[in-house]
């Protein structure tokens, strides 16, 4: 290995750290009970387990849509690609208490799932039905970790079990910030 | 929104589902005792928690180095780009039982870390220095919560606190399968 070092210098303040480990992919989580329902972006998530599939999300216990998940015990989570990019900065920038409908304020449409009670986002190129498996208390936020009961995806973007990006899909990587 | 809605065909056997929710930025975490250290890549991580710094990866609990995280509360998070993919790859693919000096194996140096005794990995673009802050039993596997004690980053590629890709630098992501 001929590599030259690099010249590296700290991060400070380390509260910035965690931008070294981004980009992970941005996804809208959904979630509903019989009277209401809501829609926002999550930066900080990962896959746990293959099999079963397990997926881990980072979520704050101030945040309107928290309580869904708590009392409903599902969520879903959508995977959003460029071309709705400007309603994920909605739906991040919004909190649900403001609107009333926040798809529809975002510009998206609601599709049933079919195992949970929580409205999957039309749009997305992949959706997945999910029901609580644990919660980790992180103080000011939970680590939900949810089993995955149902997953979808746009066939011309997911081959062979592998994302195929030549058809031009861009998904959506958050790189620390507002 | 006048997006035309994606034809969606489910993901079978759901085992794949988590190919949905990469790629993330591949990390290689480096441990290590008085005795011995080791050098394996993870794909499964994230940010948890600006102030303080937190990051999970997920670890399976066969693997030769989780004893080393288990015994000495302590790891290291380096980010390789993609002009030591090999090492990264190689790394992967070796059991740390299988070869006396992993380092030397896939071609990468130790640089002294400060506030850990685990090596970095001299080459990567960015090191992190963690000490276990929480663990969560995954059966089979772990997640580790790691609190960041030190962060540096190749000055080149990282400004106003975000990753720079003009200068040509390039991340590993990794997109499902081996």
């Amino acid at each position: 290995m001929t590599t030259e070092p690099h010249q590296k210098t700290a991060v400070e303040p380390l509260s910035n750290a965690y931008r070294l480990l981004n980009p992970g992919v941005v996804v809208l989580v959904s979630v509903g009970d019989d009277k209401a329902d809501n829609l926002f972006s999550v930066a900080w998530n990962m896959p746990l387990k293959r099999d079963p599939a397990l997926v881990a999300l980072l979520i704050g216990k101030r945040h309107y849509s928290w309580p869904f998940i708590e009392k409903t015990g599902e969520f879903g989570v959508n995977i959003p690609d460029a071309t709705i990019m400007n309603a994920v900065l909605g739906a991040g920038r919004i909190h649900g208490s403001e609107v009333e409908d926040k798809f529809a304020h975002v510009g998206l449409h609601r599709q049933e799932a079919s195992k949970i009670k929580a409205p999957l986002v039309l749009e997305a190129v992949a959706n997945m039905e999910c029901k609580v498996s644990k919660i980790v208390d992180m103080d000011s936020s939970v680590l939900v970790i949810g089993e995955v009961l149902e997953a979808v995806v746009a066939a011309q973007h997911f081959d062979k079990n592998h994302w195929v990006f030549e058809n031009g899909l861009q998904l959506i990587h958050h790189l620390g910030g507002g």
